[in-house]
């Protein structure tokens, strides 16, 4: 088994002596059962991973001091997530899924058919903070609270692509009047975002409720000049799927899953 | 709300008359509730979907009449999904996901670090057919009962690549020496596979457990001519995640979400 890795927010460098919060201790204490002696990860994005020891454990505090860097901080690809919130379990699913898929903001967006209008900031970021450190990443995606889509798009800097995946689909496409307003398949009209492989580049994704948008919701959308409608296949997704299956392919085609 | 789907095995032709089993008739009442007059959408992968009429409702059975087609059946790519079982929850998603991403074919397989030895097809099965219904494809993917790897690959067509996402990573693939035995980043690896927009081309793809493939597995995976190692990015992925993920990017640069 690896060491456990932490996401510690203070400052890491060598002989640095941490006190662990009191969830933390409890965590590393009774689920992970290290004692005194035992090592884990910290880390944060700043300073990168290292290698600690515990040298005290007592039952709401512990301990540890850091002995060498393990590796230096690598930030992940300015990819920001808007979704609308689903049902609870759907929420935290997607949480956990854009954590793992490398997504640097999550922001719940509340739609005209959105079914939950509010979230509960601090769950997610436990969940977010919890797979952050399963995952290997260097921070935890920054979780923002519910705001309606207007407000969320008002002042949006127009250098952030917004990938709009429509599920509304073909012949909702159809509708809006040939090939101009089309969406395109996400691959393809990723292509030509793609930056080079320095990674100086944002993006961010926009998935909408299971209802999909409203006619005016997809008007709206469509007249921003910063939106790029993409297509998600022949079949009905899930909104959850869609989040994991749209960041996926990003990240392959745009992102950090490309050849370094 | 659009007419429930419901993935019917006997032939639909206009005017056919069809009694639903006992259990599909008890969701169709009891959970959708249609009565007498109401619409539903049978389908099936031979003869596409179709709007019908319930005719009959009793306490155990219900029949309905086919009135007209309303979509011809289109197959989905011919995509193999081979997973190693995990958790009970992790793999009613991973099949419930792989029915929304289109795999065609679902073999549990199993390898040295896999957790779970079998799995329980029937309820499979009902997972698939569910989510079928959901994501408007025409079949539900075929379940396989679980299979030691080495028999799942023995007389392996050599016509299917089998896509090997190998989440040891980037260290362990040094240790194999030099760019012939290197994973590259999966979009990369999947472009020269692309088939023709028609579709006769196969593909499978091979998610490993959460503990990877043992090096003894690696190297004999590594020396079929038909395997291709991908890289699914720099973070780790839980064996779900991965499923998802590479199914996506699958989809999205070889299969069926690209331009019809």
């Amino acid at each position: 088994m690896p060491e456990p890795r932490l996401l510690i927010d203070q400052d890491l460098h060598a002989g640095a002596e941490i006190a662990l919060d009191e969830a933390q201790a409890r965590h590393v204490g009774t689920v992970l059962r290290l004692d005194v002696g035992g090592h884990l990860r910290p880390f944060n994005a700043r300073d990168g991973e290292w290698r600690a020891r515990v040298t005290v454990r007592e039952k709401r505090a512990m301990r540890v001091v850091l002995e060498a860097q393990l590796r230096q901080a690598q930030p992940s690809p300015d990819l920001d997530l808007l979704f609308a919130p689903v049902k609870r379990h759907a929420t935290d699913l997607i949480v956990e899924k854009a954590t793992e898929l490398g997504a640097r903001r999550i922001k719940p967006v509340v739609t005209r058919r959105t079914i939950a209008e509010t979230v509960r900031v601090d769950r997610l970021e436990s969940i977010a903070r919890e797979a952050a450190e399963q995952t290997e990443r260097f921070d935890a995606p920054e979780i923002f609270e519910a705001t309606p889509l207007p407000k969320a798009l008002d002042g949006w800097d127009a250098s952030r692509p917004l990938i709009y995946a429509d599920e509304a689909g073909d012949e909702a496409d159809k509708a809006w009047g040939g090939a101009a307003g089309r969406a395109r398949p996400i691959a393809e009209a990723l292509q030509p975002l793609s930056p080079s492989l320095k990674g100086e580049e944002k993006l961010a994704l926009l998935i909408g409720p299971e209802g999909g948008f409203t006619p005016e919701e997809r008007r709206m959308l469509r007249a921003l000049p910063y939106v790029v409608p993409v297509s998600l296949g022949p079949r009905i997704l899930r909104a959850e799927t869609a989040v994991i299956a749209a960041l996926s392919v990003i990240q392959s085609v745009w992102g950090d899953w490309r050849e370094a």
